[in-house]
């Protein structure tokens, strides 16, 4: 089981969180539960250290900031022991988690879970404070932020888990933006592969690490509120739950061809016009933007007519638009484009679904139900179980729409 | 050098606490820092474990309180490094600083300094998040209230420092509340057994179990402000900096008779009139009042006229008292008294020094002062170095002063 920060806010939405604990673990489950800071903390920890320095060393920054896991760790096992629960907190360097030497970003290199699953095999539950592990150096080495996720999948996988329940404030994944289509469904399950596209396309419910991890380790993980009623219990158990599962492809008995749609508002398009086709290129244009440390989401080159020269399009933040005109700009003379064009508000609108890779046509009804909308396509990229095209972010409603009824996600 | 909770209050009090330690580093000391936990910080932590549950699993305890040092200890190691002197965190269970298994309240056992050393021997400044340590159980244990004066004279006696530097919110030790007496002197020295009785009775500098590890340990204690300047360096070092050394007797070369007046204004006097004289009579009074968890401060008893019966005095704090009377009543068939009589609103004013050893009439000028006075004595208690009376608190003042001037105290 995984809390988020807005889950374990406060003392009460703890004491909620234990109730929750209680019903897996009075069901005769072995319960491990990963928690996040409470709301708010981790942040206030990052600010006091930028306030102190802008650039500082990213141990103690780790040293600084895990401190708040650490807080909602022993709390949630009072919490739980004054339910007449038997638990106790686990630091990261206590079970020990431990990660490679990438402070501030670390990765899970392996979890020594020998004492904590002899002691989950005695009914104790096990409170793991999330986003941190400990480093080569003996030092808390912290994963990144919304690492608590990647922590949990990654417990879930060494101890052998039935299932990773990741509880957050909404009811599960749904087939797009319930703001944006009130006819949006809940899905009941969910590939990883598809999890993974839903989650960097925007759809803001797993970190994109956790779900990749998630699908290399095979973990089920299961995504449900925690705002439900902590102490209802289904007839046939916790699998009865309001949530998605998100799962191995195997798994799910009738595929839909498309599962969902996700867009991504905040998008700025950078055009090159008549680059020099040639080896090297690529790197010359995105080696600079790395290092400014600007990432880079859709990118799309044309074959060139004659060979010689091509067009080359690509997607940053609103954010950094004007920093990455800036990069390409001082680096012209080694990629040797001919004219730059940009624009800020445009978005990316995506279908999504496994389906896809045994259906032909999906693509091109995409591209007829946009058009008969009279919604221009300036680019498009598409994988095998993915479509993205890239529009006016004024239309994004509309397509996302569109393009929800299209494949029959509606529900009845 | 220990830095308290109102010394590490803020970002900007941090970065003064660097500069602190920037000084003495840059002398060519090597330095350890021990911090505290920025100030209210603790009672928060402390405040959400009661909240949860009044009564609380203190590993779990420990864990959520102890995270409040810990973001002290990073945030210092920030502000130095910006500072550009070389410095790294480390908490007690990296250090390790090995406790008992007394979750809370525990006592340092061990200090394994080699790293630690070896680290302060190639000019690294050492910040060490005080008040914690780790238990047999490999799980963060606490010293208690306080316990960060502890940390400190404790990592003192470990790597052999010349001096453990206390930086509070006042520039020393004074030979009694100067709010009392403004004629009162900041004291240059005092020997360890008097710092001892200075703190057990009310001169709220030091936490009374880090004078007795200093005693223990010949730890040279110097209590210093940290308001000063913290760029100022003495032509002759830190040595010359404004403060009181607490050091063995040995130290001091000119011992006055009396060094200070302490006073405790918050206390409750129970008499019990005719009591047994027979063995086991005052294991009958004070076990009780032990188990009820309320501290007994000065007992006095005389020597009976007749052998058969005496009288017993003693004082708890005003806050304990109704509690206190009821035990007593609760126990008078064990104890078989007499009478029972007692009053709030008393106070205990001592005389303290070490040359009161090698010189008689100390006390007798004391009684003699307070009479002419006409404070009424109600008790006295005298050890070594010590005499304490009870009188009325209305006079506590007038007392205070009396005995300040009576000893040549004042300053000119």
């Amino acid at each position: 089981m995984k809390f988020g920060g807005t889950s374990v806010a406060d003392i009460d939405h703890i004491r909620r969180v234990a109730r929750h604990v209680r019903r897996e673990a009075t069901s005769g489950h072995q319960v491990a539960v990963v928690v996040s800071a409470m709301a708010g903390n981790t942040n206030q920890l990052v600010a006091w250290t930028r306030d102190m320095a802008p650039l500082h060393d990213a141990r103690e920054y780790d040293t600084v900031v895990a401190a708040g896991e650490q807080v909602t760790a022993g709390l949630l096992a009072i919490a739980l022991q004054d339910l007449g629960v038997d638990a106790r907190s686990w630091l990261g360097w206590q079970v020990p988690i431990r990660t490679d030497a990438a402070h501030g970003a670390a990765r899970i290199t392996d979890i020594d879970t020998a004492t904590l699953e002899e002691r989950l095999s005695r009914g104790q539950v096990a409170v793991v404070a999330g986003f941190q592990g400990v480093g080569p150096d003996n030092r808390i080495a912290t994963l990144g932020r919304g690492g608590s996720d990647t922590s949990a999948v990654a417990l879930a996988a060494a101890i052998g888990a039935d299932r990773c329940d990741i509880y957050t404030d909404i009811d599960g994944v749904y087939t797009t933006d319930p703001r944006v289509v009130d006819t949006a469904r809940r899905l009941d399950r969910l590939s990883h592969e598809e999890m993974l596209e839903m989650a960097s396309l925007g759809a803001k419910v797993l970190q994109v690490r956790s779900v990749e991890l998630a699908m290399v380790q095979g973990v089920r993980t299961f995504v449900r509120s925690s705002f439900d009623d902590p102490d209802q219990t289904a007839p046939d158990g916790a699998n009865a739950s309001v949530g998605t599962l998100i799962c191995d492809e195997d798994e799910i008995m009738e595929k839909s061809v498309v599962t969902g749609i996700a867009y991504s508002r905040d998008e700025a398009q950078i055009s090159l016009r008549r680059v020099a086709d040639k080896p090297g290129v690529a790197a010359a244009v995105f080696g600079p933007l790395a290092e400014a440390n600007i990432n880079v989401d859709m990118i799309v080159q044309n074959v060139s007519e004659d060979g010689t020269l091509t067009d080359l399009t690509f997607t940053v933040t609103n954010a950094d638009y004007e920093r990455a005109c800036k990069v390409i700009e001082e680096s012209r003379e080694q990629v040797g484009y001919e004219v730059m064009q940009g624009s800020t508000g445009v978005a990316k609108v995506s279908v999504i679904g496994v389906g896809m890779r045994s259906h032909a046509g999906v693509a091109a009804e995409c591209f007829q139900a946009l058009a008969a909308e009279k919604i221009n396509i300036r680019a498009i990229t598409t994988s095998e179980i993915k479509i993205s095209v890239l529009i006016d972010a004024d239309h994004t409603n509309l397509a996302v729409r569109t393009l929800h009824s299209l494949y029959g996600l509606d529900k009845n």
